[in-house]
């Protein structure tokens, strides 16, 4: 039997643009977006600032650039180096800036003229998060609220690969088992929360596209180990269902370079429960509709309370 | 006589840092924020969309990166080269990414490894804006609200000098006599709303930071034909006061590159009306203290109505 074909990922994203909620700026994955289609954003923004309150979380929010050492200390560029972003600029005199527009003016690469910056884009919204706790979690762990923006380098035409998007992210930190029960339960929570909005929500165990052959080690270890489960929900179609959260262990993968210790002095587990926040808006879109106006009561009851 | 002394532009981020409002990430100009902080820059980005509402606007938000065409087509290499972040990402096998993780580990510069990507940093939250414009404005001309993420490369012990901050745009496109007219209008708006909260704000002829031996002709034509005010308030100090909104007339500068037209087939002017948000909420924190449930009633009731 064949399998099932893949549906249009583009056509969405048509219907999404005519619709004037999504704006094109010529790079595929790079959008802007209306005020309807922010409402909406800002409304499951709420919901996961309002689902985590109970949790005596300490909120942050950090801006889309980081310094570079913290993408060097967290492995990313051994795992995901296709993904990332690094940041160049220029710091030339009057003639290196002649050459510079030179190259400019004559369609050539400019990007020859310029120098590492001390900074990168943000792949993780929790990323910045972990050089700032170095030392001792208080005894119980520490509960982490963080949201925005985040960038991979991966140019589509679907609308729910973004290169540049928003992630609202609610990090444990603490001792392993702690860790586990936190990423657990909040999979639970999170499949209740978008479940109340009227999404058709599944948990399936997730594995990363890790780079290369090394890669296919890490992701066969992330599925044996069950590290990562995503909350997958219709977007294009009901046979290819998309991630619009997931629930991650990340054991001391963070802890350890960051030298992050538990209250009894052991090196710090984590983990984290990302709410994929432009996703989760397109899952919402696709499934009740363009005009928010006219969604489920109950829905709109979530959303705006 | 001698000039005054500079204030020391650090003490106030020492403050901020101990007081938990921002948190430092180990790169200067790249600042964790808090909740507390956060809750004054929502108000603040809220007090300008309520004050533009009533101007028929149309909204947008983009993301941190942009399309680096738009930075080679609105001239911001030509004046300001030493601020662009571009992105590089990498594209190569697995040799490459060996040789990648090598460089890594022997502390060496790794970036040598990676390609331009086609997005660069976005360095004014108005620029995204402009080329999806292209074509003829409405008769009367277009208002637009604009809300995001800008980099500029000038790290600083000065929290405000960050290198990712957000701005808050106002902006209008339409003939130039109009253009002149909103930016004029929106000066005192601005004043007149950062007044309401408590802040001791003047407008002052701006000249911006243009860079080398050409810039300095840029830099006094932008004087001589007033074309850019800002709105300065005490962050550091009374003698120096920091620039904390501008309104910018743009002439065509962005109507030219990027095609837009009034009705009447003429090149579109623009000009903008720019929140710095980050600013306030230092100037907010700087003038009525470190706990806003102890700020003037008047100035919570702008911000918190």
């Amino acid at each position: 039997m064949e399998p099932a074909p893949e549906p249009d990922r583009k056509l969405f994203r048509d219907e999404l643009v005519a619709a004037g909620l999504l704006v094109l700026t010529g790079t595929d994955g790079i959008y802007g977006r209306s005020a309807v289609y922010e409402d909406i954003a800002a409304a499951v923004d709420g919901l996961a600032v309002h689902t985590a309150a109970s949790e005596g979380t300490v909120s942050y929010r950090f801006p889309p650039v980081m310094p570079r050492a913290v993408l060097e200390e967290t492995g990313y560029l051994s795992s995901f180096p296709d993904m990332i972003g690094a940041v160049s600029t220029f710091k030339g005199d009057n003639r290196d800036h002649m050459k510079l527009l030179d190259l400019v003016e004559s369609g050539g690469e400019w990007t020859t003229m310029l120098e590492p910056a001390t900074v990168t884009l943000c792949p993780a919204v929790c990323h910045p998060l972990y050089p700032t706790l170095a030392g001792t979690m208080p005894d119980g762990g520490g509960r982490f609220d963080v949201y925005g923006w985040c960038f991979r380098h991966e140019p589509s035409v679907d609308p729910a690969r973004m290169q540049a998007f928003r992630q609202h992210d609610l990090v444990y930190v603490g001792d392993a088992a702690s860790a586990r029960e936190f990423r657990n339960r909040w999979l639970q929570l999170g499949l209740e929360v978008l479940g109340s909005l009227g999404l058709a929500v599944e948990p399936v165990v997730a594995n990363d596209p890790f780079f290369g052959r090394a890669g296919r080690i890490l992701a066969n270890n992330q599925v044996e180990e069950t590290l990562k489960y995503e909350i997958v929900c219709p977007i294009h179609s009901p046979e290819y269902p998309t991630a619009i959260a997931s629930a991650n262990c990340h054991l001391d993968h963070f802890g350890q370079p960051f030298g992050i210790e538990t209250v009894s002095g052991e090196v710090a587990h984590s983990c984290c429960f990302g709410f994929g926040v432009d996703r989760i808006t397109l899952a919402l879109l696709r499934t009740h509709g363009f005009a928010p106006a006219n969604w489920p009561a109950a829905t709109r009851q979530c959303l705006w309370p």
